[in-house]
C-alpha cells in the first residue's frame, strides 16, 4: 500500500483555493500510484477558523468542499480534516474530525479527542472531544487514525486524562496515521519528533504524520511531515516551510533507501529566519497585498525587518522610509542608506522635524514651564507613525512593525508610534536573537551594515541616548526575560537563579505595566514557545508582578 | 442557620486588598450573626487571573491568603473560591475550587466541573474539570455546593455532557449554594434568574447564589446575588453594581418578609449606563489613575463618554480637549463647550491645523499629483491622537476612547487616530444605543446638548461630510450588525431576513476587513453578549465573509 502525505498551505475560509489545492494534490498522488492521500488537520477550511465556525454558511461551505473532493476519490482513498456539527444536543456544537473517504463515500469519521486549549490554542472553545475510537480497515490493513494532539499525551506532564491510542491499540492496528496542524516554534521540531517517535515505540507501530504548512496571521506551520518505522526511527522527513507531496510504500518501510534522505538539522536561527519569511509572505499574499513600507532608523531592528521583507517580497516591493530628527546621528542615515543599497530596495527621506515642532507649538501653552521628557520623545515616534501610515493609506502598502521582543516585553516603545504596523515581524525575537539573525543574514556577504551591528543600540529620541541608559545590557535583560516569559520563573525563582533582586523587581514591574501596550500591539509572528498575543493572556488591570 | 452572601469587588492579584476585604466582610457577617459566609468564585485572587496562574508565587500567594482568612473562621464557617494545584500528574495543572472552612480548617473542597470556554471565558485553558461530587454537612444541613457554570447546563443547548447537581441530588441535600463570577451583559440578569430558578424547580431545593461585582478591565461583574426558595421564586435580590453583604435565615426562607424587598427591574439602558460607570471607575482605581482625557468633537459619541467619565470620576478629573480643524463646523465647538459647561469638567482648545499642514508639507513630494482622499482624513484624526497622547503622557491622564460599536464593526475609524485610548468606553454600544444613552443621561435635565443629539452624525474630516455618505442610516446598519454579530446570522440568513443583498455584501465585507483594526483596538467595556475583543475571536487573514 502506498500512502501519500500532502502538506499544504491553506487560506482560512478560502474554500475555492483550498479545494482546488486539495484536488490538485490528490490527482498528483493518484498519478504517483498512491492508494491513499492524507491531508492535514482542518485542511478543508484552514487552521484555525475560530469564531467563523459560528456561521452556518461556513459549515455548509465545508460540507460542499468535502463533497467536491470526495468526487475525485475513485481510484484513491483520502483522509481529510474539517469541522463537523455535533448532532447530539449536549456538549459543544462542533467536532474536529478526520474523514476517511473511499470510493467517493465517507467510510469513517474520527473525532479529535484531545483538544489543545493552552498557549495559542483554543480548541475546546469550539469542539466537543471525541470519546469512541475505532480503527479503519483499508486494503487489508488496520489504520489507527488520530488527529494532532491525540498523540501528544505521552510526555512527563500529560495534559489529558485519556489517551486514544491506548484504546485503538487493542484492535491490533498495522500502522498509525496522524493529521496535524502543529505550528512552528524554535526547538519544537525536536520535541515533535521525540513525542511521535515515543508513540511508535510505545505501540510498536509505524507512523505516517502529515503537518500543515504556511502562515495564518501570527502562526506559522512548518510542515516537515514525517514517516517513522515501528522502532520510532525517522524513515522520511518532508521539507520544512514549503508545500510538498511525499509518497511512501508501507511495505517497504524498513528499507530506508526507498525513502527520501533525511534533511540536515537546521539551527534555531535559520529556522526562525525561514518562519519569518513565510510569515511575511503569507500575510501579504493571503490578504491581497504586495508592497511593504517600514521606517528605517539605521538601527539593527529595522534593518533586519527590511532585509527579511526584501527577501520575502522582493526588494522592489519594499519601501524604506528614513525619518531623521534633530537627534538622529549622521551614521544613522548612512547606515540606513548602505542597507537599502545592499538590498536594492526603494528608499525615501522624510524628516520629521517640522511636524514635531508643529506639535510642540500647539502644546506650548499646555506644557508651559514643564521640562521635556518622554512625552516629547513619544511625539517624535508618533510623527513617524503618522508618516508611515499616510504612505500606507495612500499607496496601499502594508506597514511592517520593527519592535523586538525585548522592547515589547518591557514596554520600550511608543504606542501609536514605533508600535504601529499591520504585523510585528520580530516581536517574538529577543534583541540578542536579532543580532544572531543579522549574522545569519550576512552569512554570505555584508547585507546588514557592520556599523549597524556593532554600534550601541539607541532610540535616538534625545541627544546621545542609548538603550542602556534605561535598560540593562541586552545579554542580561534577555536572559531574565526568557526565564520569566518562556520559562515562567517568578520573582523569587529569578533571584534564586542569581539575578539581582532590584533588577528583577524593576524588570518585572516593566513587563507588568507594558501589558496595556501589548494589548494594542500588532499581531506578532510567533517563533517562540511563549509568544505575546494569543500565546500569553494576562489581565491588564492586575496587581501581581 | 444564617447564611451571609458577600458580593465584593476584587482586584486581580492584589492579595493584600482582597484578603483585607474578605476578612472585613467575614467579621461583619459574624457580627450579624451569620453561621456561614459565602464569597464569590475565585474570590481569593479575583476573576480571572489568566496566565498569572503559571507563576508559582501566584499560587503560593493564594494559599497564604487562604490561611490568613481561615484563621478568622472561628465562630463562623466560610465558603471561598480560589485556584489550587492539580496534584495528579494527568490533566491540567489547576482546579477552580470552592473551599469550605469550619473551625479554621478546610473541611471540604469542591472542584468546578463545567468550565466555560466560550465567549470571554477561557477556563479549560487552565483548569481540569472536577469529576466527583459530594454534599457538605454543616449544622445538620446537607449543602449541595457548586461553582457558577456548574448550574448552567440546564438550558436548550447544554454545552456539557455532565451535570454535577444530578449526582449531588442523590444525597438528598437541603439546599444549594452556588458561588459565581458571572459578568454583566444586557438581558443577562434575566437569563441568569431563569436558569437558577429552573435549578430550584428541577431539584426542589432553595438556592443561595453569590456573584462577584466590579470591573476587571473589559469585564464588568454586576453582583445581584440571589436567594431562591425551592419553588424557584426569588426571595432576595442583592444590589447590582455595588458591594453588599446579605444575611439570610435558611429556616425563614418561606417568610419573604424577612428578606429585603426585590429590586425593581431596570431597563437595559440604565443597566448599561451603570456597567460603563463601574467599568471606568474600576479601570482607573485598580490601575492607580485618577484623571481622564478625551477628545471632544461636538458629536454624540465623545459627549456620552465625557458625561460617563464625569459621573464616574468626578467632573474635575475629566479633561476634554477640543481639536478643531478647518472642516470643523461652528456648532461643533459650541456644542462641545455647552456640554463641558453642563458637566462642569475642564476643557481646552488645541487646533490641529498647523500639525496636519506640517504633514501635508512633509509628504508633498510623495503625494504630488494625487488627489486628497482618506489618507488626509486619517492624518487629521492621527494628529488629534498625538495631541491627546501627549497630554496623557505629560500629565498622567488616561485617554478614553470614544468609538462606538457600529464604527468599530465596520472600521469607520482611524487606527492610531480616533481609535487611540487606554479603554474603549462605548465600543460595545451600537450608535442607536448611544442615542438611547443620551436620552437616559438627559433624563432629569439637559446634559448632552440637544443639538448634539439631533444633528446628523459626521466625522468632520472633509467639507460637509456626513456618516451617511459612506454608511447606511444607523437604524438599518445597527439592525444588520446586531443580527450578524450578536445573533450570528450569515449572508444568506441576513438576506432571508429581508436585508438588501448588496448592502449585506458591503457591510459584511467591511466587518471582515476591519478585523485588523479591531485587533489593535483598546480593551472595550463589555455590555453585550457578543463583544469585540475576548468575546469574538476571528482570524485576521481569512477569506470568508
Amino acid at each position: 500500500m502506498k500512502i501519500a502525505l500532502a502538506q499544504l498551505n491553506y487560506h482560512i475560509g478560502n474554500f475555492e483555493l483550498n479545494t482546488q489545492k486539495n484536488i490538485s494534490y490528490l490527482q498528483q498522488a493518484k498519478a504517483e500510484g498512491a492508494d491513499l492521500v492524507v491531508f492535514s488537520e482542518l485542511s478543508i477550511c484552514g487552521y484555525s477558523p475560530q469564531d467563523l465556525l459560528d456561521y452556518s454558511s461556513f459549515m455548509e461551505a465545508c460540507e460542499h468542499a468535502l463533497s467536491t473532493i470526495a468526487e475525485h476519490c475513485d481510484s484513491i482513498a483520502c483522509i481529510i480534516g474539517m469541522p463537523i456539527k455535533n448532532e447530539v444536543l449536549d456538549g459543544k456544537d462542533f467536532y474536529n474530525v478526520a474523514h476517511f473517504i473511499e470510493n467517493k463515500k465517507i467510510k469513517a469519521t474520527v473525532k479529535k479527542a484531545l483538544l489543545p486549549t493552552y498557549d495559542v490554542f483554543d480548541e475546546y472553545r469550539y469542539f466537543e472531544p471525541g470519546e469512541t475510537f475505532k480503527c479503519i480497515e483499508f486494503k487489508g490493513k488496520k489504520i489507527a487514525l488520530t488527529i494532532c494532539e491525540d498523540l501528544w499525551n505521552i510526555n512527563d506532564n500529560p495534559m489529558y486524562v485519556s489517551c486514544p491510542m491506548d484504546t485503538l491499540i487493542k484492535e491490533s492496528p498495522d500502522l498509525m496515521i496522524n493529521i496535524a496542524a502543529s505550528p512552528f516554534s524554535y526547538c519544537h521540531d525536536e520535541e515533535r519528533k521525540s513525542i511521535l517517535s515515543d508513540n511508535c515505540k510505545k505501540y510498536n507501530l509505524p507512523l505516517f504524520y502529515v503537518n500543515a504548512v504556511g502562515a495564518q496571521t501570527e502562526i506559522v506551520f512548518d510542515g516537515g511531515s514525517l514517516v517513522f518505522n515501528n522502532d520510532g526511527a525517522i524513515m522520511a522527513e518532508m521539507p520544512y516551510f514549503k508545500e510538498a507531496l511525499g509518497v511512501f510504500d508501507v511495505e517497504e518501510l524498513e528499507i530506508s533507501a526507498t525513502f527520501p534522505p533525511q534533511i540536515i538539522a537546521e539551527s534555531d536561527i535559520s529556522q526562525i529566519h525561514k518562519a519569518l519569511i513565510v510569515g511575511i509572505q503569507d500575510y501579504f499574499s493571503k490578504s491581497g497585498f504586495k508592497k511593504a513600507v517600514l521606517g528605517l532608523s539605521g538601527g539593527i531592528d529595522s534593518a533586519i525587518v527590511c532585509a527579511l521583507a526584501a527577501e520575502a517580497l522582493g526588494p522592489e516591493h519594499v519601501h524604506a522610509i528614513l525619518m531623521p530628527s534633530k537627534y538622529s546621528s549622521d551614521h544613522s542615515i548612512k547606515d540606513a542608506i548602505d542597507l537599502v543599497q545592499n538590498l536594492g530596495c526603494l528608499h525615501q527621506i522624510i524628516p520629521i522635524e517640522k511636524a514635531s515642532e508643529a506639535f510642540e507649538i500647539s502644546l506650548a501653552d499646555s506644557f508651559r514651564g514643564l521640562a521635556p521628557n518622554l512625552t516629547e520623545e513619544n511625539i517624535q515616534a508618533r510623527c513617524r507613525g503618522i508618516i508611515l501610515m499616510a504612505l500606507s493609506n495612500k499607496f496601499g502598502y502594508i506597514l511592517l512593525n520593527t519592535s523586538n521582543k525585548s522592547e515589547v516585553s518591557v514596554g520600550y516603545g511608543t504606542l501609536y508610534g514605533d508600535m504601529c504596523g499591520a504585523m510585528g515581524v520580530i516581536g517574538d525575537v529577543y534583541k540578542t536573537q536579532v543580532f544572531e539573525l543579522a549574522k545569519y543574514i550576512n552569512r554570505d556577504r555584508e547585507i546588514i551594515p557592520i556599523n549597524t551591528i556593532v554600534k550601541p543600540p539607541s532610540a535616538e529620541l534625545r541627544p546621545d541616548q542609548k538603550d542602556s541608559d534605561s535598560l540593562p545590557e541586552y545579554d542580561l535583560l534577555d536572559k531574565l526575560l526568557m526565564a520569566h516569559i518562556e520559562h515562567k520563573k517568578d520573582r523569587k525563582q529569578l533571584i534564586e537563579m542569581g539575578f539581582d533582586k532590584d533588577l528583577v523587581a524593576r524588570i518585572l514591574k516593566l513587563v507588568n505595566i507594558a501589558e496595556f501596550k501589548r494589548f494594542q500591539a500588532p499581531p506578532i509572528l510567533r517563533v517562540s514557545p511563549k509568544a505575546y498575543g494569543m500565546g500569553r493572556r494576562v489581565p491588564i488591570v492586575s496587581k501581581y508582578i
